[in-house]
């Protein structure tokens, strides 16, 4: 039984709490720490053997601790990530590694002086069953090479602080790991295209829709539409095109309905529920790895977390030069290979 | 250019009217009878060179018709087909081919008399492009011998004379035609059910849904669901059961929209519309094998019109009875092959 | 965390046994029972922790056994039940309950003279989320009243010993509960129908395809078809027709690929595969309620697998009979709503 | 009825002196004019009062010749219409209106200088039923204003001349008209970006696939894919989003079919099958128009050939610049409106 020390119950965190205790098998949460303790208290409330740690650091150190999760807010990823390297323990780690592409070299860095991999980052949805089947395919050559894919990220609305930074770091950044995954490939150039912007578009600083096109070492273009306020439903396409044919991610399967001239299917606004079996099959590797102390191979590293900070900032330079902008990315060092 | 006499221009027979006149090369309506002398001189007003001839037997007689188009009422359709034989003028006939078993063995005993075939049925769903690819498919033998069928048969409303034996006159009828066609074979017994009723159905003489079964002779069942007050839309199923596979007849290809947390696309109420095109199909068709001597082999004959009449008879028998009632039907005559 | 004790590692039991080590949180097991001790013994070796107990009785009676799980041969579930009712454990009994209808009403009875309700059926597909869609949606009223349901089940394959008994009791017997569950409703009629059978058919005692009628109480009509030598995949279709329009079970969303001429989804013949979500979710909707003292209102109760046990006699009946047989079933008794 | 004289029986003239001939109502062939005068008279043979007419400016001249049908190649174009436009005849004109903007210009100031409308352009998808109905619900305004379509045009192969150029003038073309008259709006900048190419492409002189992004005047980008060698099929995409909501052109309703672990529908490699219905209908809609001495407002005009052009001419310079061209258009005049 892994004894995880969870840090951030907000929105995920909890989420990620209730999930470890009742969901996962083989794992419990005995340490939480928040920097509301009130809340923090309430959450591990129902539930024996959870102790609350004011601090973060401390939490990582605690002996009872086996494995750390952290959820907390985006600027502390780092730190707590170098700590829990310092102290061995495996991680899971949210997106981003770090707010800067230069911090999560840093942490790759640690950890590879540590000498043995034990981040794995929260890229859920390279445990979606869909994408899963979509990579196997494209990575069978049943197809041919991969050369183009189109691909789109839909939420129906936003928070009102969203804006066109959010647009690549907390959404394109999803596009531009599994994209990565998916074809085993890294972004070598970057351009951002504004259309028209939506009338439910409210924060100045928001370009919505906007399009990301991506070019990876091999030449394959990657264009994903960012569309964060589509109103109708949480929507994710990718349609990837090979030589000899086109493999496409399927929508949820849904109740098929006919009702007032109408033949339907429901969509959600809830992409936690468009995803959700991916983010109990990744804290299930994650639990079977860390039990069988090792890291999953199929999981984001540190390294990837990485090539998605340097990816996301050369989209936001092209957001402002409108041009075409080079991604500073190398092949992936042995240690995660 | 294939001169036609049309008797009859209430709604479908005008709907045939203004096809020839418009929609088919080869073909031009040069005569038409009504008993609704005011309303048929409406009709043909815009068009020169159409003349109104009250008298139908006249109409089919007339030197300058060199074919006749019979959509009049049902119980009209022996008598002008009979006449039409007489003359040896090509026929197009709206099903039904009389109003009696009987009478449809006379028209057919009359064609063959006469030695040449002159008579389509107006069975238009053969001409159906969807159901042309299903019957190749299944006559290919690709999938192997077939088994089973599901049908439905779907009206969003109906008339409110329709009742129990329009149910199987009027529509059970286009089922026993295609699925006949589709296979190659004819019904042999027949057995109706009738489930709970829909709050919608007013006629107390109507049972809405019901599913009428029919076996072929070579042990083959086709499950025909008749709903004709299901709300929602014109629709027809077909899913064919072979030993190695399914084939099922798809819905129109219509535009796909994602809106207000719905994936659908639109469906009609309107039956012509679902089935248009075939209907331009059969009369071009028709009026082709006009111009080249011959009859549509593809078409329903005669004794098509025949065996339909035989197999809702007992159909008929079947609602009444609750029991597996025979159809008396025997192998298609050389003359028909 | 609940201490199961299981009764059966063959194909299905080891799964579950694995399901309930590795995937399941809140249960363990700690004792297996099988009447292949080597088999047994090779199962359980790699989990710590885990007994073999030779007699399944004395399982059940273990004091570190809190809960057992039945998937031994059907003949063995009545006794093993009846025994776990005496000792007042929960219990979790794969399908059938017992291998007849008045077996079934022995536990039944036990179940109420007991006073607690202790077992849940392993009808698995009121786990999956695609049937739990279509209950809300048919028990929310926003299409009226369902009145006909077209159902078919169909295994790529069968086992050479399958024959027309186990196309009941085997497969219909599915569609039986989850029809009765879907629509909360029983059955009063039966009706079989044998079409022409497929050439892949080798047992000369299976008729397959074939189609159960069966009639509700209120009048629906649930129609089923039992193929299980279809060849092309595990398939499973449900379209409910109520009085404002259809709702139909979807296929899995599967990658869709263009190809050689062919738009396709890949289709699975592994009814496990099929199925496997709801598999964990049954058992972990089981493992939470014995957590909480008490059953799960969803799952199948004893009452249920009562209800399948007489449905499945009629349908034997009527099998051989060709005739419309009655279904013996009353109102569920208060003890089980 | 009209008599029409035909220039060019290529394959495609072929195709459309069979189309009037056979298919289309209220039209006829009475000149055909063609350099391989060998293969036209082979081509007229079957139908009685076809003259052949070497000299097509004498073609045009004909008095029995009502209205012109230019079928010959590309850089004939623009001298037929300029001599019809003087004849003041009816003119369907196969795309490109010219082979160069200047040319198309030429033909325009011919046509207003007329003062008459005569040309119809011989884009057919506008009288395709799946666009009509995209285009009736972005019309609408039910899904909010179009901000971007993501369109594709993929051919199973090419021929072994098709480059870079015909790329644009010979594929993207239809993009540009469709989607301009879609949103009924015009373009104002063009790109062109080169992924990775196929193994399949055998011409030195191109890329295939590429991507053609288009911005209007009102800002709404459009991307198409240019995919001339899929191998898979004819296929063509487009997928419009509005503030609302998206709606997305369907594929061709097919037999939909399980076999072999697959759930497929048929795809055609045939173009003109693909858009089989929508030839017909924009003939006889010209045919329609011109007996009724008037233009069909739906179809494409002088100043939409001319359009397409220009926007073309701007593809082929953004295809070597690498950068954002702009497209050297403005309003419509009024005589085209």
């Amino acid at each position: 039984m892994l004894k995880v020390g969870l840090i951030g119950v907000g929105s995920m965190g909890t989420q990620h709490f209730l999930r470890i205790m009742n969901v996962i098998s083989g794992a419990t949460v005995v340490a939480v720490s928040d920097i509301n303790e009130a809340h923090a208290k309430e959450v591990i409330a129902p539930y024996e053997g959870v102790r609350y740690i004011a601090d973060p650091i401390e939490l990582i150190r605690d002996p009872e601790v086996d494995a750390v999760v952290i959820v907390s807010i985006d600027s502390t990823h780092e730190a707590y990530c170098i700590e829990a390297i310092k102290q061995q323990k495996y991680i899971f780690c949210e997106k981003p590694l770090s707010s800067s592409a230069a911090g999560a070299k840093a942490v790759v860095d640690a950890e590879m002086a540590g000498g043995k991999r034990l981040i794995q980052m929260g890229f859920n949805r390279r445990f979606d069953t869909r994408y899963e089947e979509l990579k196997a395919l494209v990575a069978s050559g049943d197809l041919g090479e991969p050369m183009v894919a189109h691909c789109a990220h839909r939420n129906a609305t936003y928070a009102p602080q969203y804006d066109d930074v959010t647009a690549v770091t907390g959404t394109a950044v999803h596009e531009i790991d599994i994209m990565s995954w998916l074809v085993g490939d890294y972004f070598t150039k970057a351009q951002v295209i504004f259309p028209k912007s939506s009338r439910h578009v409210q924060n100045p600083n928001l370009h919505d829709p906007q399009i990301v096109l991506l070019t990876t070492s091999s030449g394959m273009v990657v264009s994903c539409e960012i569309w964060v306020n589509c109103q109708f439903a949480y929507d994710v396409r990718c349609e990837v095109l090979c030589e000899d044919g086109t493999a496409t991610l399927p929508r949820p399967a849904r109740v098929d309905v006919c009702t007032k001239q109408l033949n339907y299917t429901g969509m959600t606004t809830d992409g936690g529920g468009y995803f959700a079996d991916s983010y109990n099959r990744e804290f299930q590797a994650w639990a079977d790895a860390c039990n069988s102390g090792t890291v999953n191979e199929a999981a984001a590293s540190a390294w990837d977390g990485y090539c998605a900070a340097v990816t996301t900032d050369a989209c936001l330079k092209a957001q402002k030069s409108g041009a075409i902008e080079p991604v500073a990315l190398t092949e992936r060092p042995a240690f995660y290979k």
